[in-house]
């Protein structure tokens, strides 16, 4: 029995990677992560849509990641900016963080698959979302525990467009309605931060409507 | 000027890192890690350690891998075993997490320098002490946020006695009657866990008293 633990924000990303794991493996688990981070809704959006998908889900408490960091999703006082190279959204070590904690239970829970939603086309100037960090990360976390761990990013080369099609093609588009990607946490989303305007691009560039509602488009 | 950030638990072993850090950099800071551990008491001593020796020292809220993590540590009613291959005391990901978040720690206050007391020479079945695991890690955390640590483990491959000889020849032995090693947490030091027996077996193999009260030797 094949099973997987995905690594689930309740994000357009990471609910594509949750049907695309429940179609490649015989048994999916999610964890969602709480850093009490600026769009903590995403939490909310991610125990309704794990409970659609009859997902087993677990949400862990990494507040310790909010109170080492001082960024743009961590503070609500620093402005979302995602003017230079690195963004003022960029929570340094997150994607490590997250990835190693879902290693550290995946281990205790005999599970070798973890499925992430990261995505280097569209990757935002995020270091952590480069398939050579998860490459290397997968090392890592392998030599740590001496165990046999296997990272799927199935979004990784794809672009956002590509993302959306795919859940078309699954037949799930209207399953993204209960996703977020706001980062000032809106919903309906605000359709004007970075986040949400990379995902509305993905939409008009695919020619299809997104369910979510927004308050202007 | 160089500035390095120890990960300092207040056992042997960091303490020497400690002291080896305040030689070769211009400015040392030290972090030390409560995940609520069976032998917590490590934690006072690290305090005690930081005072006598002026460094600016933080003790990170690390509860979250007691939480995640069950074994001898972290739970009183798992007996400490080594007779496997992989002892009872091995808390899965540990090093991983505790050099993480050093790496998310020194990222921001702009170290470079990252110090650990792991060896693998002396190194228990536990992997995430190898200087394998080490190497990988150090690209990881470059990867993970674009950035140019240096990862340094000065007692990678030394014995536990020429360990206690390194202490001798910074004329630090006396420092050690300060730290922590005993896995039940006692002070007096138990003499009798496999944590007491590998520190005793490195003073009599260097013909070196240790300064270290024991319940019995």
């Amino acid at each position: 029995m094949k099973k997987a633990l995905v690594v689930f924000s309740g994000g357009q990303d990471s609910s594509t990677c949750l049907v695309w794991a429940m179609r490649k493996f015989d048994a999916v688990e999610a964890i969602t992560f709480d850093y009490d981070q600026r769009h903590r809704v995403e939490i909310v959006c991610a125990k309704k849509i794990a409970k659609i998908k009859k997902i087993k889900h677990t949400v862990i408490d990494a507040r310790f990641l909010h109170d080492m960091t001082k960024n743009a999703l961590t503070r609500k006082n620093v402005k979302i900016e995602w003017k230079n190279a690195l963004p003022s959204t960029f929570v340094p070590g997150r994607n490590l963080m997250f990835l190693s904690l879902a290693g550290i239970i995946a281990y205790q829970k005999g599970i070798q698959n973890i499925v992430a939603g990261v995505c280097q086309t569209d990757f935002s100037g995020y270091p952590d979302c480069r398939d050579a960090f998860i490459q290397s990360l997968q090392k890592t976390l392998n030599l740590a525990m001496e165990y046999d761990f296997t990272m799927h990013t199935p979004l990784m080369f794809l672009t956002k467009k590509e993302t959306v099609e795919l859940m078309r093609d699954f037949g799930e588009i209207d399953l993204l309605r209960h996703t977020h990607t706001c980062y000032y946490g809106k919903r309906p989303a605000c359709g004007a931060c970075p986040a949400c305007e990379l995902r509305l691009k993905g939409f008009r560039e695919a020619g299809i409507a997104d369910p979510l509602p927004y308050e202007k488009v």
